[in-house]
């Protein structure tokens, strides 16, 4: 085994992509600093509870733990930074009103994704914490949107849904931690049979809504069919008219609506969103709504607080968009002159790549695409085109 | 145990600290781009023969080791960034010519390096490969005093020293590792009796050399002594006169000279610097000349290349340097009138946070520090002094 072989799903990424990954990661954060998010960097290891609790299995399946040699205690790489973002909000800046905050670091996954995922995703995320109404919800949203946007994502598409939807359905009947869980695997492969099969004990309302969930995706037609179908109690009706006003107030991308996708179950709380590059299967960015997230870090009850966020990876957002062009750089002579170095010194200034031909590498091809060269005549030094 | 109580040495970075790292990050990375250096992404994760061949064993004891679900091998999270350049030049660029790379991102350390150190430092450098020449490492030293101009540090304070002269004395003794190792500490605490002692048996050139380094600190005339005091070998005249060259090419910062500092020998094979803040003791730079850290990972004798880098701790930067004033905002009110978000849009897009009020919010403390207000006059939107 050579020494340069990766771990599977585990990638070097190269100086072009790497630049690209760099400048959106600056546009993103800038983006979000615009909204007036605040930027923190939580650790990559933490205390294995701080991580997990609350979080559900999932997420500790994709956690990486290890030994600490200071404490003999149990660590674990985050894979996820929702969790320590609510830590921060809940413990170290203890705000009573909004608190908004944006972070971009990388997380680590014992398993990929999907197939053809990385294990060292990038995440990039807001979140706002202490508004419990709808206009956080579409400032997390439009944030999402613009933050695309800069990134130069082609046409967008939104995907809207609300877990109070399904999870007011199912927390109607009493039934086991397993049957939920396939009851949501059945609603996300859109299994209607499976669905009448798990919820045949279930009242007809709830069996009914619960069917009737499968076919509800579409365009703005499916919240007037939702009405008709689902048990209108006032948390559905209140979910309904939340994503219809939510719909209403975002321009520039298409919308559409599943009601019955329930990935990340145990996490949302309420309206929850993934947007996509049109045509592309995978969103390049998910979220929504997850009160209450932060509660088990708070000292004080009032710290189980409303909060909404999103999250995407830059390497995967990266492959989604047009690669960058080839920024030329200006070619000079290697040289202790103070005119030859005062010279250089001002074209970097001025934000110029200036590569230094080193004695004995003046044929080689550059590593960089130089378009212009530093050359000095009648004592001056000037930039010429190549 | 609270949930919220991090490992020790290991720490959030809050707000206004997290800004100012983005925009060091930003700097020096722009920095080193005008250099023409690369950016390039290692993986956090590698195989752990991959990260450590060839670097001894003081990395080896601060690398956290972990199993890999997918192989069942061990993984290594990387203690230092860069094994993992040298590996992507070597393999993955197999250039043949000048290669100059960069890169940001946190290492992770089983113990602290320090008493009050972190243990995930977010480590920032850059490295040229396939130059053996001074000029190489005037260029990385260079390189390393504007990004710390760059970040503002005051007066800079440089340390030069040259790994040859010590393992030039050391080569010519056939001597165990455990010997080697007992001498380089008495050098590097300045123990000349612990010298005299420890090369006892010592041919007299090297013996008397090796005692000579415990004193040879301090300004230019350093350069003189050596020449009286250590053995004139080819190597040693080298270096001695390299050093000279080095220290006459740099303005803006105070040199002086330490010949018989070795942190680090088995890592540096030439020139080494250490760059201060004036009357700090840590060093907040580190760099030098090691040919060959990447032969391991060619395919070729000749990836056996020439090598000069720096590295630096942008939380450890961060920290010795003037807090960033704070950055005013605008507050807006919330609504939904497409006149309103425009004027918030182009606002954002002029770089301006304007951070909008949501409902119920209006009496709260703003977390950002407002100074402005938009505000409707006459059905126009204007920003108005607070």
């Amino acid at each position: 085994m050579s020494a340069w072989v990766l771990p599977d799903h585990i990638a070097d990424v190269l100086p072009s992509e790497a630049r690209h990954i760099e400048e959106l990661r600056r546009e993103l954060l800038d983006t979000a600093r615009g909204y007036g998010y605040e930027l923190v960097m939580p650790p990559l290891l933490e205390h294995l509870e701080s991580l997990l609790t609350g979080t559900g299995e999932a997420l500790d399946l994709q956690t990486f733990k290890l030994v600490d040699q200071l404490s003999g205690r149990t660590l674990g790489l985050r894979a996820d930074t929702t969790p320590q973002v609510a830590r921060i909000d809940a413990h170290l800046l203890g705000r009573i009103g909004l608190t908004r905050l944006c972070y971009c670091g990388p997380v680590l996954h014992t398993r990929p994704a999907r197939p053809h995922a990385t294990r060292e995703p990038l995440q990039l995320g807001a979140e706002i914490y202490g508004h419990a109404g709808p206009e956080a919800d579409l400032e997390i949203l439009q944030l999402t949107l613009d933050c695309l946007r800069a990134a130069r994502v082609g046409d967008l598409q939104v995907d809207l849904a609300d877990a109070r939807i399904v999870n007011s359905l199912l927390l109607a009947e009493d039934i086991s931690e397993t049957l939920r869980h396939d009851i949501h695997a059945a609603l996300a492969t859109k299994d209607g049979s499976a669905i009448d099969r798990l919820t045949a004990d279930f009242a007809p309302a709830h069996r009914d809504g619960l069917r009737a969930l499968v076919n509800l995706y579409g365009d703005a037609t499916v919240l007037d069919k939702a009405l008709e179908c689902l048990p209108q109690t006032p948390v559905i009706t209140e979910a309904l008219s939340q994503l219809r006003w939510l719909a209403s107030q975002i321009s520039g991308a298409a919308i559409s609506f599943d009601l019955g996708d329930s990935r990340g179950y145990a996490y949302y709380s309420g309206m929850r969103f993934a947007i996509y590059a049109k045509g592309a299967s995978d969103a390049l960015a998910r979220g929504g709504r997850y009160d209450g997230v932060g509660a088990v870090f708070g000292h004080r009850i009032d710290r189980d607080r409303p909060a909404v966020g999103f999250s995407l990876d830059l390497k995967e957002l990266v492959s989604a968009v047009t690669p960058l062009a080839l920024r030329a750089a200006i070619r000079a002579p290697w040289g202790n002159s103070a005119s030859l170095r005062s010279a250089i010194a001002a074209l970097r200034s001025q934000g110029e790549t200036v590569v230094c031909v080193l004695p004995g590498h003046e044929s080689e091809v550059d590593e960089f695409h130089c378009d212009r060269e530093l050359i000095e005549a009648a004592g001056q030094w000037l930039v010429q085109a190549l």
